[in-house]
This record gives structure tokens, sequence and C-alpha cells, in this order.
């Protein structure tokens, strides 16, 4: 028996693509639609509404139906109150609990609309009282415990798509267009900067992922320079970059492999499980620059100037480093601990970190994506981080072109 | 001052082009070479012998060169006996440590040579006493002991070069050729399935390493032909394969996003975090088919037919599955533990995955390594996986093909 | 001064996002819209209406957004008549020539509505009477002579959208969505071998546009078995494919590089410039199959079976082979008079010949892109073949599995 | 009937790697050999020298492999002298012509040995008497006339590799490592700054050739920079960098199609053919300069600096500019006249004019190709362009740089 649900949705629905992203998810969940309204905006700066009846085979099928079409914005006419159960047992949820976006969200508890802490992607909701006051944040599912409530079924959710950046934040008029080498690079370079600029005038941090092609490709210095002139709050990254950083500070020149002369970059070699036993031995990345046994690179810049930093490792390391965090879960607890006061986030030559970092932001921070493989980029945008602007360029240029912007040499 | 020591090697130096890679090395350790003599194989079965004097700045620099050196199977014409320290912390190796290759070794202690088990790369060389018998194994990192003796210097340790494989071992002839996707490929197909019948028919076990693209690109119906007709032993893949496969067991065709109608592969659908959710529930994916949650796919399959299978998680993860490990060094040791008996090892759509399973892969286990993407080929050799054979093709027509091959529908 | 004109379309609008990128094209060009007009189809089978008023700075450059608009089926609500105006120099176009697009358009001359013959993008259109019935085609501007009279300005002149394909041409679904890999193959392939069924059993004609990947990947035998099942009217290709498949032919097993072993497929030997100088003796491909010389192959079994083939050189060419146009404007030319009858088109791991099939076909035939590489399948796109469907694949494979499919051995 | 011959090679054999790929051509030729002597160089500055009987099945194949292995140095130790043979048709060599390599060549004639003019690969060695002195020259099959004598078979032919660039010449020892993006980008730009001002400092030319990406981008001001320092002396490309060029010149910001904003710079819009449209009518682009209709950009300053630029068309323009050579086979003609006194090619963004480039270049003129794709600078080094050496780089941000190496502003 066919089940059926009136949703609205206001916004740039036809020149962003929406609406049409919204009927395809219909047609591929098995739905089928009918536009109830349609009022366009008349002109480019004006927003659109519709209203659309969607139907599916039966309540369960259009429950689903219904939280994806969350995922764009599109909310129940009238959502009624959040139903809330119980979780049976540790790291369950109920069978059919909401499924978070990682958009601005609001649940009706109680007649109040309550907003929702920490929005982030594939989660549930935990509504919990304190003192009287009701509160909701996300959960993921290896954090929930029994007797917890979370939130089920589409009902009493609404989300709230993200604006547009306003006019000047031209960064992100790229984003609309496809993903590709060819565009003004020097001109990206500049825009990047500004956004930079403007985050730190407004006292709000920067987070950067990095790859460990940011030391092969000789960007080191230029990643340096960044973190001295403050464009860097927190850095996630992985097992290799934080070696690779060490090893080059280490062994850079007394061991032949001369980065200065651009040879021998190659991978495989092993002073790079010898610089992880010597830091090792240190105890700590910290404690090798306080032992005087670290004293350059990029690591060694983060501790020097009291930035954050997170590493998490992954099953290919080595070693790993003390500081590296082995269980992933844990990683990427510390992640979610870091991502307070952030407004800005960057991504450099990482698929695997990338992508983890997309799954915890959420939607209203906006990011940049850098890597010369485009498929990066659109890994990262498919995973739901619709936010993602992609430049597809070299890294080791980028960042000796954006580190002249930021922080020109004297 | 100048320190110096003479190796020697033997093999099919120059048509491998195994000399010219060793004196590339010496020259980006910044060493010096002469080569004493050089016998070269007269015909092109025959074998060569070199003896080369390498010198480097210091006793230190030598000892790391004349390391390196032995991953090429140089060895010193005059080892002497290993040198052994104690290990003095957990977790730490002493500054001077021997770092592994993946061949074989032998290590000279108290003037007999042992053979070393377990051959891994990037690990320390573990000595211990087992009822006055002395043997030798390979020890990560990690898993060092205070109070353990591990080999310190190139002292006292030969390496062996695999031998070339046997003459119609054809797979593997391709190897020597440049990774590219314009080869003859259901030649290729057909030589991998000889080669998987020939270990099987020799008693030993296929390994696969594989990722989510074996689900997205329509092979799950191959792969279960493949652990059916018995060709696939263990798998080793992440939470993305597993979880793919089960929510397309789960949902693929109740939901419309339909693989049988070729629409709706896109990610970031919350599929698969209700299939996630659903199988924890259950407790593992073997309590699933027991339950008879899960009827269908490439899991099944393997639960069906009693093969094993590890799947270590990352950071990116979502949920994870109940039998993922979360902590990356315990997922390694589980991997390792998994590896006896296996003869032949094929690594299909996933990079990170089959980076860390060549990590800890011997030599001697031949391995090929399919992807469309010729960089993860690559990234493969350079990390030492050097007897990888890359194979750039589409990996679901690939499996299709290998399918119809080995397990021909009836 | 601002000037504005009022334009209608008529279709799928929303959920194909052609409105969506109508209002980007507006913006890019520097012009304003104000929609006057939109009328939602209530039900997916429905098509919308919009009107929209479009303003730019002057006369000229809203006459260049308006023809713009034209490339996505938006027309003027009162057209007019066309301007037609002199060629006055050979080769040259008058000023503000109207742009084609490769959609069926029509013109109004003298009151009446003309059909457009051959609709190809970015050409002129010629208009001239014939024993008093008017009548206009596409014409390049390298064609262009003194006299001739083309349509100027966007007056007086529609153009129509190919409609979505019916149901049940499945292949075409694909397109709306991403270019990937990690797509269902077995099914692509099934899917591409119903069409080409349907197009033979309609009595139309097969056009492939192929390139030497096709000989190196080993498809050589799939691709005749094609031929001879009646799957390939006709081919267009380079110099590249036919030397490398006659090369395979005449040398295949007589000179050790022999591609039934798998080895020697590497490029810069002296073969191919042998092979090319043994068919220039001949003086053609068809005189060599007459004589004797060549007898296997692609382009044998084209000659057998007397299909056509136009090879059109490029810079890069060695010889060339003595059928290859070395002029491209003659090669342009021979192209386009081999496209009657044609209702489907697949090109085959190419991208020069594939994007200059793309120029001159027109919109209304389907056409399926195969290449491992998702830059060519993208590029084919970008430059208006936006019915192009992309098969990101491997070709040897592809092609083993589609004759699989046609032309089953035995 | 088993025919053989015995051959010799000086120079870095071992270090090289030629030696390895020599042997493994002779087993790809289906030929045998046995090594005579091999005197190994002791020290990395020494050369070797080897001697090596080869033989095959008879006396043709045995002539086909000794040419091949000519590509690689190995020359006959009695080369005796050339045979001669006459052209019989205008367009046809004689069977068993001698087939170049890009090789420094010398001729046995009338017991003196002739030096080759025009060292080119893949054509045949044409011989003269000019007023009693003998001369040869490389000629492509397609210039042969009837009664020219070209050399036939390997004997009387003697190569010479091109000796390893002196010490210093630092740039091309990143030639013997694998092409990757993950090189100290800034270094090489440094490197190739370095070679570019020894080359003009010794009053040589440099050759560019460029892809339209060149333009997209937005590195057109850092090229015509370099024009304007003199480090572009001539220019090889086709039909669209020069009409992207153009069209942003004419109408960069007055269609709204912005460069300088970083919008819009998507394909198959109308304006291309308007810009050539434009200069068709100008005459050529020397004329439009000329006429003022064209100000700026790369052309502009190509024209305006008097330097050279050959545009080669190809089956995919649409025009073409006036000054394209639609004629491929003259388009050769005319980038062969262009190549006296270039000592340094650059090979920017684009595949079809670099294999072109590489195919009539001596291997004597060092090359570098720049390219985000990892294939274009492969696909070189396989053609037989052996002395390339490949940067992985984004061009915009590689050509800005390069620009500040050599011609800062200010």
């Amino acid at each position: 028996m066919q089940a059926s649900e009136t949703v609205e949705l206001t916004g740039h629905l036809v020149d962003s693509g929406l609406l049409s992203r919204i009927l395809d998810d219909i047609g591929e969940y098995g739905g089928e639609f009918s536009i109830d309204r349609f009022d366009v905006g008349h002109r480019s700066d004006e927003q659109s509404y519709a209203k659309i009846t969607v139907s599916a085979g039966d309540g369960q099928a259009l429950g689903r139906l219904l939280m994806r079409l969350q995922t764009h914005g599109a909310n129940l006419v009238d959502p009624g109150e959040a139903t809330l159960r119980e979780v049976e047992r540790d790291g369950v949820f109920p069978e059919d609990f909401y499924s978070t976006t990682n958009l601005e969200t609001v649940v009706r508890v109680g007649s109040e609309w309550i907003d929702v802490e920490q929005p982030e992607m594939d989660c549930g909701l935990l509504v919990w009282d304190e003192g009287g006051r009701i509160r909701v944040r996300t959960i993921p599912v290896s954090e929930a415990r029994a007797g917890q409530r979370v939130v089920c079924g589409a009902g009493g959710v609404r989300v709230q798509r993200v604006p547009r950046p306003e006019v000047g934040d031209q960064v992100f008029e790229f984003m609309n267009s496809e993903v590709s080498s060819e565009k003004p690079q020097a001109l990206l370079v500049r825009r990047i900067a500004e956004q930079m600029r403007a985050v730190k005038d407004a006292g709000r941090r920067i987070l950067w992922v990095a790859g460990p092609a940011v030391v092969h490709t000789g960007a080191a210095p230029a990643m340096v320079a960044l973190v001295e002139a403050g464009y860097v709050d927190v850095l996630f990254g992985g097992n290799a970059i934080a070696t690779h950083d060490i090893e080059a500070a280490l062994y850079g020149t007394s061991l032949g492999v001369d980065l200065a002369q651009g040879r021998g970059v190659e991978h495989g070699h092993e002073h790079h499980i010898r610089a992880i036993n010597r830091i090792r031995r240190c105890g700590s990345i910290r404690a090798a620059v306080e032992q005087g046994v670290l004293t350059g690179g990029v690591m060694h810049a983060l501790v020097a100037h009291d930035k954050a930093f997170v590493l998490v490792g992954s099953v290919r390391d080595d070693g790993p480093l003390p500081d590296v965090y082995t269980d992933v879960i844990e990683g990427q607890r510390a992640m979610r601990a870091e991502l307070h006061d952030v407004a800005f986030a960057i991504m450099v030559a990482t698929m695997l970190h990338s992508v983890a970092t997309g799954n915890i932001l959420p939607a209203s921070i906006p990011l940049v994506c850098v890597d010369i493989n485009p498929a990066t980029v659109t890994k990262l945008a498919d995973r739901g981080s619709t936010q993602a602007t992609g430049v597809v360029t070299e890294v080791g240029l980028f960042l000796g072109a954006l580190a002249d912007e930021l922080a020109p040499a004297g």
C-alpha cells in the first residue's frame, strides 16, 4: 500500500540544480512525486519555493526516502513531533533510527524546536535532559550506549540548507563548475589566501588536512612559513606526513638522500623506520622537540608555535610514531574534539584523511580540497561533503604560491 | 674518515636492471663504489656475479648503505657474526637495529647460519633461545619488548634474492615491462587463472585483497562464484567492501537503488549506515548469516564456505561493522596470522589494503595487483613489493572474465 | 544601453538540470534575467515550460547571449525572420553570423519555416534557392564562398532540444549520472549490445571511432568478429589504429614481438614503419588485401566485408598509410560524407578522433564513449556533445565481452 | 637457418640500464645472444664496453634485430659498407630500407664515414652526390622520390649514443628516476630556468611546444613575459592554443566570460569560432596584429617580438585560423624547418604536438615535458624520445614560477 507525505523546500532550487537532484533521488528510491506548488524566484537573487507530494511502496520505504530528501533540505510540511526510542544494546541503534545529514538541524521534542549540536553526517540524534533543559546532539553508532534515547523516523526533524555564501566570497563560485585543472591557477591561490585572511581576521581557526606529498614535493618550508604566519591552527594527518617530515628533518642532508638536490624521494628506504624509532625513543614528537632531537620541519613548527595536530593511523603504517592514534575510532574522537571554532578547512594531497575529515565536518564550514588527482576531489563531494571546492593542481607549487601570498619572505 | 666494505651478489644482474639499481642507491646515499670483479653470464640463462667495494663518509653511514644494498640481495663478502643488543624499552629498537627486507634472510649467531622466520620488510630481527635452539624472526617495532635481543648493524646477515620464477610461470614475465593498460587483456586473465589453478593443485592458499569497487562494478556475483569454486582462501579488506556488499545483499532490490538496473551506486546514501547497524545488532557477519539476516553476497559466501577474512578499519569508516578491527596494529597482527600457506596474492581495486598487505608479505609470494589506476600498482612496487605484477584494467569485467575461466556457469 | 528579448523553452527543465544551465550561462555572459512564467510539470512524465526575459549590455552582446541560449533549446518567443547576409570573401563569414548548435534547427525565410539539413555545431547556416525551393544547411567556415548567403543574428532561428530517449532506452539513463568506472560493467555491455541490435533491426548504420589501443589490448579478434557479424558499418580512425592492426597482421608472429604471448606491445619499434611502407607499395589497404599481402586483422575484415572506413591523419603520424587523409579539412569532409543513416556511434579508446566525430555529429544520434581515462569522456561532453554516454572501462575486456554478446563464438 | 653477427657498445651500460634493455629487445625479437666480452667501468665515471654475438632465425630477421639494437647504440663490430638501393616509386622505400634512430649516425659509403644530417627517427637515409661530395640525410617515406638512393640493411651504419649530460647539468639527473609529481617542484623550476639561461647565453634557440591549457590555466601573461624576456624562440602548437589565446585577447573582458574573474573557461562556447572568423577576415595572425585587431596575448607577443611559430592542424579543429597548416605532412615539414639552432625543447600541456615534435627532434637536443598527466610524459619516452625529462605538475603555476625566475616583474 502506497504511503505519501508532503515536503517543502526553499532556496535557489533551479540554478543550484537542487530540485533536479531531489527528483532524481525520488526516482532512485523507487518513489513517485507530484509537484503541488512551485513559486519560482523571478530574479537571480530571489529564492524559489516548492511543495512536493512524495509517495513510496510502504511506510518504511517512505521513511527512508524522506530522510534522504532531508539531505537536500526538503522538510516535511507537517513534521509533527520526533519519535524517541531507547538504545537497547551498546553500539546499536534502533532499526528505524534517524540518520543525520551534515546540515544544520532542529528537532521538535515536546512541542519545542531544539538545535542539534555538532551537525555530522551518518550519525544518530541523541536526546537528553540536562537539568530540565532538553538537548540534542549527533552520536556515531559506535558511541551509542544502552538506555540512551535517539530520534527515530523522519518526523519532528527539520534541516536547513546552508545558504549560498555571500557575494564577495568568490572562492566558492568555482564550486559550481566542474572539477578540472583548467582554471586560472594564480587567481585560485589568491582567493584562498583572501579567505584565510578573512577567517583569521574574524578570530576563527583554520584546519589543515595534509598528506606526505607536502614533504615529497618540497613544500615543507612553505608549510612551515604558513604555520609561523599563523595560518595553520590545527593539522589532521596520518603517520606518513609526520614520518616523512621528521625523516627529512633528521636525515635530509646527512644521508645523501638529499631533498635539496632533488634526488631520492623514492619510497621504501629504511630511513623512515629509523626516524620513527628515534621519536619513539623520545616518547613523543613534542618530547623530541624539547630534547633538541627534532629541530626543523612542519611538525617542529607546529610544536614550537603551540598548534594542535591529530595523527590517526592506518593499516599500512610502519611504526607508528608515538603520537599516532592506532585505534581509528579514538582517532575520530580526537579529530572531532579539534573542530571547535574552525571556520575554514583545506585538504592537501590526501584522500584518506580528507574523506575522514569530510565525514565529521558540518556542511556550514567551507572546505577546499587541493590535489593533483581529480578523483580525490570528486570522491569527497560524492561522500556528501557537497560544500567541497576542488582545486586540481600540483601541491608543491600551490603551497609555495600560497606562502608567497600570506607569508612573503622578507 | 671514509669507511668501506666489500659486497657481492649473484643473479641476473644485467637484464633485470638490478646492478644498475644498486649503483644508483650507492649514489643516492652519498657513497662511492669500485667494481672489483664482474663475471657476466654469457647466455640468457646464466647468472652473473659482481664484487663491489663500497665506501661512505663514516661507519654509521656505511652501515645504513650496506643495509640498503641488502634489499637488492647484495651481501657482505665477509659478513662476520651478527651483533645483538637488548631492547631497553617497550616499542623502541636500539639506534642501529638491522632493518629488514622482505627477502629470505639468514643470520649468523654463534657461527651458525639461522633462517629468519616470516620475512617482512621494515622490521627488526628478534633472536631468542628456545630450549637451546637459536631462532630468529621478524618483529615490528611496536611489538618490541624490553629485554628482547635484536640484530644490530649489517654484520652477520645475508639475504637471498628471490630467484626469477621458473620457466612457464609466464604471468610474471609481464612484470618486467612497464605498467600500462595496453596489454593483451584476455591473455592476462588466462595466465592469472592458470596460476591460480596451479596454486590450488599444489594444495596452497590464495589470498585476495579487495576494495568496494568489486561491489560497485557489479562483480560481486563473479566473486561469489570464485569463492564457491575454491579460489578464495582468505580475503583482506576494509569496512567498505564488506559494508557495500552487505548493503547490496540487504537492500539491493527493495529500496529502488537497484544494482540490477545499473542505477544509484552513488555514495553518501544512508543505506550503508543502516546495513552496518543491522549487522551490529546481529553481533557479527557470521551471526547475521546464521540468523538468516544475510543471505547473499561475497561476505555470505565466505562464511558459508568457511573461508577466512580479515577486515581492518580506517579513519574514514562509518560504524564500523562488528568484525572490523578498529585498532590498526591489531589488524596487522590478524593479517599476519592468515599468511600461512599463501602461495599467491591478488589485489583488486584497493590502494590502502594493497599497500598494507604488500608491507607484510614476503617477496617470495607472487602477487598481482589489478586496478584501473596505474598509480596504485606503481605505489605498491615503490614501497618495496618488487614482486608485484601490475594489471591496469577495469575490475568488473576482469573478475567476470576470471570467473568465466575458473568457474564457468553450468 | 540595455537590450532585452524574451525566450521560451519546453521540456524536462528541472530534473534534467537544463534550466539551471541556462541561468548559469546568462550570468557567465554578463546578462540578467527575469523569469516571467514557469509552469512546472507536476509528474515526472510531464514537461515544464519557462518564459524568461533576458537582457544584456547592448544589442550585440544580447545577440551572442541569445545564440548561446539556443544551444540549450531556448528560443525567442517572437523570432521574426532570419537576416541573411552575403559572404564577402572565401572562407570568412559576416561578423554577426549565426553560429550553429548540433540540435535540430529551423529557419524562417520569407515567412516559411525551413528545416536545417545536416545539423552540426560551430558552423554557419547557408541559405540557397534550388529551383524556387529555399534550402538551408550547415556550412563550416572554411567552405564558405563569396556570394553565398548565410544567416546572421539570432532572429528567425529556432532550435529543438532532442527529446529524452524513450522509456526502455536504458543505456542513456547512465548519461545523467557522473562519469565513473564504478558502474555495473557487465550490465553496461548488455545494454550497448541491445542498442546495437535495435539499430541494425531498424536497418540503420553503426559508426565506430577507434584508437590503436584496440590492437594493443588484444581486442582485434573481437573487433573482427563484430565486423563479420554486421555491427560495424563504418570506422573512423587515424593512421595509428590501421598501422598497428596491419603491423600485427603482417609481423604478429614472425618477428618475435608476439602479441599472442603478451609481450612486446611497446612503441617505437621499426615494425610500424615497415608495415606502412609495405602498404604504400601496394597502393592502398584494399589493394593490399586484393594482392594477398594483408590477410587478417580489423582493416582486412572491413575490406573483405565491404565496410567503409575513413582514416584522417595527424601531425604525429609516421608515413602515413596511403589511405590516410593528410589534409584534415578534407578528412572532415570525408567523415561528414559517411554520416548518412548512422543511428548510433561508439567511440573506443581515442580522444582526438572522438572529439572530431563529436564535432560533426548531430545531437540526435546517440553516442557512447568507451575509455579507461575518464577525461576523454568528460572532454567530449564539454565540447558540446551533450548526448555522449561515458563508459569508463578497459577496452580489451569490453570489446571481448561485447563480441561475446553480439557474435558468440561457436 | 640461424644467422648471427657481433655488435659492440660502449658507455654507462650498467647504471643506465642500457644493457638490460638491449638483452630484453633481443628476447622480444626472438633472437639469442652470447656476451663475448664485458669490461665493466670500475668507478662511476668510467665507461663499460660490451661485445655481444646476436643470432636470429634468418638473415632478414637478424637485419631487423640489428637495426633495433642500433637504437640503443649497439653497432656491428664489422659494419662493412652501406648497401644503397634506388627508390622505385614515389613515397615507397625498398623493402629492406634502413630505418633510422634519432641518434647521431654515420654511414660508410665508398670506404668513407659520412655524418648523417638532421638525425630523425623512423626515416630512411638518403645518399646523394653533391659536386663529388657524398652527403647523407634522413628522409621521411612520404618525401621519397623515384630514383633516389637510400641505405638498405644494417651494414655500413654506426650510431652514437648521446653522451650523458655533463656534470652540473642537473635537470637531467631527474631523467633517471620515475615519472612522478612527488618531486621537489620549486627546485625543478629553478633547474629548468638555469638550463634556459645557459642555452641563451650560448646563443642558441629554445623551442616551446604548448597546448591550450596554457591559456585556460591563466598562464598567458607568464608566457608573454617569457617571450618578452627572450626565452621563447619558436613555438609549435595547434589551432587550439592560438584560438583560445586570441579569443581571450579579443573577448576576455567584453563578453562576461571573464578569465580575470576565474569563471567560464568552459569549452563549446561560440566565442572561439567568432575569434577564428575575425582573424580569417584579417588574413593572418600577423595581419591582425598589424591592423590593430589583436593587441594582447601570446600570439601577439610572438608577432611583436618577431618570434617564429608553426601551427599544425588536426581533425578536431574548427575553422581553422588562417596560419594553421591543414595538411599534416606540410606541417611536419614546416616544423623541421624551424629546428635549426634549437638547443633545448620544452613541451607544455599537449600530447599530440609533443609526440609530433619528439618524432622529429634529434636525441641530442634535451627536452623537458611538463604535464599534469603522467601518461603524456610516459608516452613521449615510449615513442623513442628517450632524452625526455618528465615534470608532472600543473602548468599554470609552473609557468608562473618559471616567469618569476626568468622574467621577474618590476
